[in-house]
């Protein structure tokens, strides 16, 4: 019985497992001035958008369009492929960083398309946005494009994938990607199934050096905050929410990247023990506060289209009620089934509200690009309630405008905006207003708190905007919600 | 806190949760002439296909093609739809009963198609078969059609649902339909993730009193065999796999349908237990006896893409390593990833064998419909070692022929043919026949054991068979490979 014979299935014949990434690409027949497409689940640890972009120069490839669900401040290599006319577009959720800085400055041949997840999500599914090769990061993958962000069996002794979690960004693209190369460090057994994507949208595999580094996940926008003014907008806002009439047990919840939004659940948590105010689930991006809620009973199940740290990584692969779920049951607008449908609470960041409530979470009160729409205008519009917090002051800079610079999200989604300097209910909410005032919180027109900024910090001077668009905002419909002009910033 | 308002998301306020099917079918805005949808995981326990075709037929629609995964003997009553013209043309992997005597005595408009389950998995992701609307039978439902075949949560006392395991076929066709209804008399809490159809892929639930009978998905095909001569079969089948050199640590396994190539398993056991054999999947039509091997350990990970018994269907729900798989990642031959390229070991039933090692599945040795594809080409082609288990004779009737009445898998995918009375292996596996001569287990030409069944029975007389093609048999890669003629029966 241990006399083996030849098989014919043997795990190396996998004629999808490729030794070299440009092999790869030739298979997948890329030709210059396609559209092509990564993810940012490692988002600041990321380690594959740039080296593949290398690769793509070195192969010659040119006026590719390089469709990321967001870029970070990592991606300032990019800026090289953008001068020497191999990217001639950018599509993504967000964009920051030294790259950010040359799309304001009008490197980029063609406007860069700014979408929500959501958005993106309905884009594919409808064909707006069209991608001819998708390159998936993987944790792991099996040799025949089973690939996941985290592993759930047991691996040989010193073997330690780098995990990213959640895939949910990645999956809409491997299934609608004419191609989908996935790259990953770590073979597993066939079949790696359960989470993920699955072998059928896979075309190759590629076995590289490293795929990203997960301790670069909590960088930046989703590091934990210890700024006391992050906390006391947090704290203030867990008060509004609890006393709002959505904090009910059965409630959803969902807190968007920014140190206050994120640390909003770290406050809920001390309200929801104390009034056993369980929540039926989270949505979005998943954290260690949300985790431990999770594990505590307090929040029934984690519906999760990406991890902000390696706590809420190690939940997907252990914890039974924690989902993976991709971007369109996360936040597809068309889709009445979509999870930000069902949301009850949502904490979102700014970088500027304006007295209509409208926000821009891109651009920088110096007009240069600088953020990520990321989910903001899907949960906004979904939530039944939206609430924004933000500092009244960045240093010197207002945040609270007459009229923001970019808009992201419109006013008529935005029901609470929570300050250092006081709350503002959208006048659109007159109910909110009312059972906030009868705890004792007290709202003021956000008309006051710009009035305030500007005392403090003076008018703003107008922006020097010369007359190209070097980017355009989409609304989660599809439709355009704002141009973004090149500005001369030196 | 406790001080509820009205939220603007209320799980009854879903706009997919309709009262009548009739409202859902003029939702979907389907026309006389359409291709419509089913599933058979009810198998002999379905109540929702023939329920649904009798409201069709109120509604007067006519000229319908009814593509269901299979047909069963409890689809009887389809045949007065089909004399009155309501439906003209059918296709399914199997038909079986009163409604396949229908088909070929020739009382369908149109050939009836037959497609493997892989074949039609491919057929629907390129278009081949286009679904107008998809009618899902599903256990448990969220109002906005998140649906599934188990429930893994806690639900109210009394509430108590038909459970039915995988939906693996009913995933393919709710995700290329173009309309997708599903039916349940269960709807459980939202978002109902994890297993089976996610709501992206539904358009309208509808709540209906029954939906089918698990008992009964162990009748017919699928029971639990005590017949001495399968029993016998079965076990000479173990012990040629046990010896084929595909016996490994690490192998995997599939049985089909058909009590003897079922039975397989309970063999297998305890030669898995003497040898410290362990599997690493066991593949398809799942059943108590590979759960009971999982929960042993001797099997690794359950592929699920049909559950055969309620042991099967309450592992689904309970065990983390069974997998639900659609019919794509189980056998689309046109994905080199797809399961069955990896399956070693594929056990499966015949009505036929002829000379050449092709196999008959669909019909009897009377030239009538009476059986069922299945994934039985797919595997076969798949697996590094297929055998085919079946008496030589049934009552008085050859199984072992000079030639298949009507071919479903060619000779070619077949290995190993195992009966009562003498096995047979495929000159194209010479090493086969040469381990299984060195363990004393002697194979014959099929010529002989043909030749056994005629001395017994008779030479067979040629069927009645008259000019018109009234059923085709299309291979997994969509070709045309046989086609049935019509038989004058009475």
């Amino acid at each position: 019985m241990k006399e083996i014979a030849t098989f014919k299935n043997k795990e190396s014949s996998s004629p999808k497992l490729l030794k070299s990434l440009e092999e790869a690409i030739a298979k997948c027949n890329l030709k210059d001035g396609a559209t092509i497409s990564f993810h940012h689940h490692f988002r600041e640890g990321d380690l594959i958008i740039n080296a593949v972009m290398d690769v793509l120069a070195a192969m010659g490839y040119k006026g590719l369009t390089v469709a990321s669900s967001s870029f970070s401040e990592i991606n300032a290599p990019l800026l090289k492929h953008i001068k020497s006319g191999v990217i001639t577009g950018l599509e993504g959720s967000g964009c920051r960083g030294e790259l950010a800085k040359g799309i304001s400055a009008g490197l980029l041949a063609k406007p860069m398309i700014f979408r929500s997840h959501g958005g993106r999500a309905a884009a594919l599914a409808e064909g707006t946005l069209k991608i001819d090769l998708a390159f998936i990061a993987a944790s792991v993958s099996d040799s025949f494009g089973n690939a996941a962000g985290v592993y759930q069996g047991q691996l040989p002794q010193g073997v330690s994938p780098s995990y990213c979690g959640s895939l949910g960004y990645a999956k809409v693209d491997a299934r609608y990607a004419k191609k989908t190369i996935v790259l990953t460090n770590t073979i597993v057994p066939y079949p790696n199934v359960g989470l993920g994507i699955a072998e059928n949208d896979v075309d190759y595999v590629v076995l590289v050096d490293q795929v990203g580094n997960p301790d670069k996940i909590s960088a930046g926008a989703t590091r934990t905050t210890q700024n006391p003014k992050d906390l006391f907008i947090a704290k203030k806002a867990a008060a509004v929410i609890a006393h709002s009439g959505f904090f009910y047990n059965g409630f959803s919840l969902q807190t968007g990247t920014g140190g206050a939004a994120l640390a909003v659940t770290r406050f809920l948590r001390d309200m929801m023990k104390a009034g056993e105010v369980k929540a039926r689930f989270a949505l979005g991006g998943i954290t260690a506060a949300m985790v431990q809620l999770h594990e505590e009973g307090y929040i029934e199940k984690l519906m999760d289209v990406q991890d902000f740290d390696t706590t809420a990584i190690a939940s997907l692969a252990k914890n039974s009620n924690h989902f993976e779920i991709d971007a369109n049951q996360y936040a597809n607008p068309f889709d009445s089934g979509a999870l930000i449908h069902q949301l009850d609470v949502v904490v979102l960041s700014a970088l500027e509200v304006d007295e209509e409530f409208n926000v821009n979470v891109l651009t920088g009160s110096d007009g240069i690009i600088r953020g990520a729409i990321g989910g903001h205008p899907d949960t906004a519009a979904g939530a039944a309630l939206t609430v924004v917090v933000t500092p009244l002051l960045r240093g010197r800079i207002p945040a609270v405008v007459e009229r923001v610079t970019t808009l992201c999200t419109l006013g008529d989604y935005v029901d609470i905006v929570v300050t250092d300097r006081g709350i503002a209910v959208n006048p659109r909410r007159p109910e909110l207003a009312a059972r906030l005032e009868r705890v004792g919180i007290e709202a003021v027109p956000l008309q006051y708190l710009r009035h305030l900024a500007e005392k403090i910090a003076g008018e703003p001077e107008p922006l020097p905007f010369g007359p190209r668009v070097i980017a355009q905002v989409m609304a989660p419909d599809g439709n355009l919600l704002d141009d973004i002009f090149e500005i001369d910033y030196e």
